[in-house]
Order: structure tokens, then C-alpha cells, then sequence
């Protein structure tokens, strides 16, 4: 047995244990994790700060993501109490009825059972992804980031000994304690222990484990999200929803890279709509009724409706009409998230019915389209899948469900 | 393009379409297709005849899942009526909540989109899965057994007419032409077009299917089924419970196929037990320590524990003590459906909770385990994936969800 392997089996025993656990017990595990990562906050950022000496090479971006400091590690510790207090999610009974055979018939929520995480070098993720798979009473096996491996054992021991000290098999959580690759691989082979597969990180990583594996791949691809605007729109709302949906963070999946605005809308509107992008700093990429209208914006190729900048760019097209704005989203969107901005209801009820997405807003900025502005709490992520969890990822997304029948001795007619 | 491609092709256009259909024209369309299917009778009895014809070779089992008789054609029909009468699982709200920004949240259900279904010779199933698939607003691509192909040429014909007599895409119910085996293969290759696969049929295929594409699959495996009857349980009534789990059908997946006997019940039991099967000509293979207390049955070998016979032969365990039953089914179950036979409502509470199967029984036959006496009208299997839809898969599992926010104005901080 490969210590991967060893890992797998220690998560199924522990998960066995869990399906069964007291919420209060769980939660008491969240609020121990909070406290023993407090006792340990000079280890965590003495340990991060290594990690970070030796990431001094990379990028900027990288190195933030890497960094724990005050404020993030006041958010890690935040996080694994919040869980803590949210409604708990195992043992809901999702359905119930009595059959005309006196059966009792009940869908009940159970834990999905072992669930392996692979992130990047970030270690909120490493408390986070802890958090909502106790909550959800999930044994997890965490696979972050190499370059964040010494502050992610920090993490993972404190975490280990609260669960324990809660009286909860430590093997609840478990870290791969080394920044060797062929782990994934390893760990992607355990179908017999792991029940679901979270990874993070760029779609092409995330397609080459999707098809490596027989466990379930619960897929967090990209955001190419649109906003609508539509010609009825009040032009300052727009401008408001537009900015913060593209501005507000753009290296995130919601945020906002297309924009579709209405032919129907004054000169006026484009031209604020415009000015406050270049305010910002965004680069816009249009089509050519578009640059018609407003000058000096760079023409868009076709590539540009299919991309996910994640950067200050902005794609921006005219359209006739909701029907052109919806066949855009069909074919160049992601399903991600994707708005109208629009003062008729009928518009945007016919939005919603028809746009295919895992969010569809209406007047709201994309940005909001995640678990915290939803009221979820904590979310290891946003599911561009179809199937089993679509959206944000969190404690109620991490259960399955069990059918139990009770009956006095009901027969198969 | 393909002669497959363009199927699926078809197939996700009519569900654009289907995925705002009004429920009341769905509704309509699965009663004209009851209509139908009785107004071309004769043609589909004639085509199951010369089906039939051609598989005189075939063992009887076959041939009687194969075969359309009276009784058969009235309940394809009635089945369609049924889906038409059950209530609507699109569009329902599954959660909702305003948070203190204003912003309005909701998770709604929706339609999965395009399913495709793989299945044997048996033409009941392609009314059943069209039934489940149009109540549940998605397009359906059928590919049933080669050796029924006549008689579903002419269930899809009459399907497709009632479809568009009720004014929605007669692409929403499409059929493979051919008995080709290759179009399975071309099938599995359209990702881009197909959002989820079930396939049923023997273990091997389903794994077969399952690794060889990359859309999703929802997965029918074997049923080894289990009944754990504890000390304190009513002879009569396990009895009862026995004979009906193991006997009323033995070639289905919610049959018993292991017995786990508590060494606490009187040897009076465990005799009454066995004569009872022996009655109903059940081979029992069973553990050294039943043999020694009922005399006369063949022993088990450790391969019984793992076989799903769907044959007249019951291995038998005795087991002592609740947790030792559990362990076995941990162990040798296959997560299908087990079941407890008991007085106590401790005992069975502790079964139920700890017991990590699609469905747990209590004091009842396994062949309840399903659509039908669950009361969700028509299914097209029952699941033992853990993820998306666990157990029996109607209407409502083939739905998925979407998240609608409705603001006015919210920004992210």
C-alpha cells in the first residue's frame, strides 16, 4: 500500500465515523480549528514567510494569492467559525411522505463521504476547503500548491489536533505532506477511497484530472460573464453595475468580460458607459457598431467574445434586441454567470427563463454571483458543471442524500 | 457532420426550446403520445412481432423483456399518462431567500438539457425514458437494443408526431436508426451536445461507456442487496419480508441476494426461514454456523458474499450482533439497497444512520426499493452513483438547478 494509498484508506475510516458524528460535535471541531490556528498564528506566518522568500521569483499575482498576512489570516480564522454557526446540512430531510401502504418514504442529506481538494498556492483554500467539508460531515485529503506546502502543514497540523481534541477522527482532514507531482496521480487512482475530486486552477489542469480519473470531477472551469444591457436601462444604474462587474476585482471568474449593449441605447449612455471603463483603466475591444458610435475603442476579433481575460479588458458589442443578446450568451458564454440590466420586468423574466446559466442576474452586479452574497457562507468554489452542484460550492453542495422507507412489513405486490 | 453529430445537433436546439415550454404543453404532449402509441396498435405489435421473430434463438429471458403484449403495451401507455399527471419538477423554487442587501435569491430547477440513453431490448424502456425525459423538460436521444429496433422505430415515430402535434420540437424525442453497434461509440463522442448519459445494462458495458467518454454518466450498478434480521425480529413477519425480497422477482437489481441472520434468533426461526425459501425453490448457500444449525444447505464460499446472482440462490450469513451485519454490508454490499428487520426503533435508528446505501429499509421488502412504491410515478433506473441522483431516477433527477438574483442596483463592496 502506497502512503497515498494509506491516506485514502485512513479518509474512507474516517468518513465512516463521520457520516455518524453529532452536528454539534462537528461544529465544536470548526471552532476549535479557529482557535488552535490562533494559538498557532506565529507558526503560520513564520512558515508562510519561508514559502514566500521562496516564491520571491514569481509573479506579483502569484505571490499575493501566497501571502498570508493580518488580514488574511484574521479571514481563515473567520471562516472556520462562520461554518461553525451555519445551519447544518447533514441529516435534512429533503422530501417525506407516507405511501398509500403505510411505507414511510424519506430523502434524507448524508455526507458525500471522502472528498480530495487540488488548489493552487493559496492557503486560505487549505482552511476554507477544511471548513465546509466538516460542516458537511466530508472527510477531506488537501492538495495545495507546492510553493505554499510549509504554511499548508502548519495548517493541516492545527486543524488535525483541534478535530482530534473534539473527539473526531483527526483523519478528518489530511494534508499530502510533499510538493511531488506524481502525488495527483497517485491520489487520482484512488477510486476505491475518494468520492468526489474538487480541483482549482486552470481549465487545462482541470481537464487533464477530469480525464485521468474514474472518481467523480466536480469541475470549476471559467467565467466569460456578460451583462445585458438593455435599451429601457437607466443609464446610471448601468454605468454603476458595469464598473463593478468589470473593475471591482478582474482577475476573478465573475467577473465581467463582455459587455452587450443594446442598440437602442442614446449615444449618450454608450459614451458614460465608455468613459467610466477608460476611468478605470479597462481597455475596451468593440465591434464596429459599437466604434461607430464611440471613438477610439480597439476593434474586437472574433477570439476576444471567447476569452476570459481575467485582466483589464473589457469586450464590448452592440446588439438588436434581448433575442441577439441571448444567442450571443449561448454561443460565446461558459455558462458562468451572466446579468440584464433592465427597468422591465417582462424583459427580465424572459431573460432569466431563457439564459442558460449557472447564475442569471438582473440588476446586480456579477460580482455577487458566489456563496457569501447568495448567504451560503463559506464555498470552496464555483461549478461551471451541470450535474450535482451547479454555482457556488458549499457545505450543502458536499452532501448527497439516502432514501430511508420505514414500514411494519410491507410486501412487493 | 456526422449522421450522430447532427442528431445531437437537433437534439440540443429542441432543448432550447423545451427549456421555457410551459408545463401545461409538455403535459399535453405525453398524453397525446398515450393517444398515439394506442392509435398505431397494430403497427407496433406487428413490429415487436418480427422482433420477436428474429430473436428465436435468444434465451427466454431475453425474449420476455423483449416482448410487447397486451399487458406490456397497456402499461407503456399508462405510464405516459401517469408522467403527464405527476406534478411538474421544472421551475420549482428550491430555496429562497432575500439577503440584507435587497438582493432577491433563488434556486430554481431546470431542465438537465440533452440526455442520451443506452439500453437493452426491452421497448418499454423507450417510453419510459421519453416520459421522464419531456416530463422533465429535456431532449432525449434513445439507442435501445439492436434486437428492438423495429418495434421502437415505431414508438419513436408515433412519439415524435404526438410531440409536435402539441406544438413543441419533435426533435425532443430522438431515436439511433440503426443497430449499428459504431453509433454508440460516435454517440459517447458528442460532449459538446450531450449533457448526460445513462446507460444500462450489465456492469461491464456501464464501465465500459462511463470510461470512454467524457460526458457525464449516471451509473446503474448491481444490487447486492442485503436484509439484516436481528434477534428480537417477529419470525412471521421476517419470514414475509424474506420470501418477497428474495422471490417476487429474482432477476432484478432490488432483489435480496445475501441474508444476514442474527445468532440470536431461535434455531424455530432460523428452520422457518430456511423451509420457506426451500419452498420457493431458493438454493441457500450458507456460513459453517448456519450449517450447523439448519442442516441440509450448501456452504458459501467468500465469492458468495460478493455475487449479485438475479438467480433463484440466496447466500445466508449469520452474523452476531447489529454491528457485525454493518460491517458486512460495508464490506461486501454495493450500496443499492439493504434493509433491517427488527422490533426495536433504537436498532433500527443505528441502521439507518450508519448504513451507507441509496436506500435503507426498515421492516420492509427490498423490492420496494423504487420509483413506483416511493411514490415518484416513472423512473428510468434507480442510481447507485453517489453524486447528482442517488436511487431511483425520475422526473425530478433529471433536473438540475440554476441561481436567479434579482437586484436593483447591488454593487460588491
Amino acid at each position: 500500500m502506497t502512503e497515498i494509498e494509506e491516506l485514502g484508506r485512513r479518509a474512507r475510516v474516517a468518513a465512516a465515523d463521520l457520516r455518524s458524528a453529532a452536528p454539534e460535535r462537528r461544529a465544536d471541531a470548526l471552532n476549535r480549528m479557529a482557535g488552535k490556528l490562533a494559538e498557532c498564528r506565529e507558526e503560520v506566518l513564520k512558515a508562510n514567510a519561508a514559502d514566500m522568500a521562496a516564491a520571491a521569483g514569481l509573479s506579483t499575482s502569484f505571490q499575493k494569492r501566497l501571502c498570508v498576512d493580518d488580514k488574511v489570516f484574521e479571514y481563515m480564522t473567520r471562516r472556520l467559525q462562520e461554518a461553525a454557526a451555519l445551519p447544518d446540512t447533514v441529516g435534512r430531510i429533503l422530501e417525506e411522505r407516507t405511501m398509500p401502504s403505510g411505507l414511510q418514504v424519506k430523502r434524507v442529506s448524508v455526507p458525500i463521504g471522502v472528498i480530495a481538494m487540488i488548489y493552487e498556492a493559496r492557503p486560505n483554500v487549505t482552511t476554507d476547503a477544511a471548513a465546509v467539508a466538516l460542516k458537511s460531515g466530508n472527510a477531506v485529503i488537501l492538495k495545495g500548491g507546492a510553493e505554499s506546502l510549509r504554511t499548508n502543514l502548519v495548517l493541516a497540523r492545527a486543524m488535525r489536533e483541534a478535530v482530534r481534541e473534539a473527539g473526531l477522527p483527526e483523519d478528518a482532514v489530511q494534508l499530502i505532506p510533499t510538493a511531488d507531482r506524481s502525488a495527483v496521480t497517485e491520489l487520482l487512482k484512488q477510486d476505491r477511497y475518494i468520492d468526489l475530486v474538487i480541483p482549482r486552477g486552470g481549465k487545462s489542469l482541470i481537464r487533464a484530472i477530469a480525464e485521468g480519473t474514474r472518481i467523480p470531477v466536480l469541475k470549476h472551469y471559467d467565467g466569460i460573464c456578460h451583462q445585458y444591457v438593455a435599451g429601457d436601462a437607466d443609464p446610471e444604474m448601468a454605468v454603476k453595475l458595469i464598473v463593478n462587474s468589470k473593475c471591482q476585482n478582474v482577475a476573478v471568474c465573475n467577473a465581467l468580460e463582455t459587455l452587450l449593449l443594446d442598440a437602442e441605447l442614446p449615444d449618450s449612455a454608450l459614451q458614460k458607459i465608455a468613459d467610466a471603463l477608460r476611468e478605470n483603466g479597462i481597455e475596451i475591444r468593440a465591434c464596429e457598431g459599437f466604434r461607430a458610435r464611440v471613438p477610439g475603442c480597439l476593434p474586437a476579433s472574433e477570439e476576444d467574445w471567447d476569452t476570459e481575460y481575467l485582466d483589464k479588458i473589457l469586450s464590448i458589442r452592440l446588439v438588436h434586441g434581448m433575442e441577439e443578446a441571448i444567442h450571443h450568451i449561448a454561443e460565446h458564454g461558459s455558462g458562468h454567470t451572466d446579468g440584464i440590466i433592465t427597468q422591465s420586468e417582462e424583459l427580465a423574466a424572459g431573460f432569466v427563463a431563457r439564459v442558460d446559466s449557472a447564475s442569471v442576474l438582473v440588476n446586480a452586479s456579477t460580482r455577487l454571483s458566489g456563496g457569501g452574497d447568495y448567504g451560503m457562507g463559506a464555498v470552496v468554489g464555483i461549478s461551471t458543471d451541470r450535474l450535482h452542484a451547479r454555482g457556488p460550492v458549499g457545505p450543502a453542495e458536499l452532501c448527497t442524500y439516502k432514501w430511508v422507507a420505514v414500514g411494519n412489513g410491507q410486501l412487493r405486490k
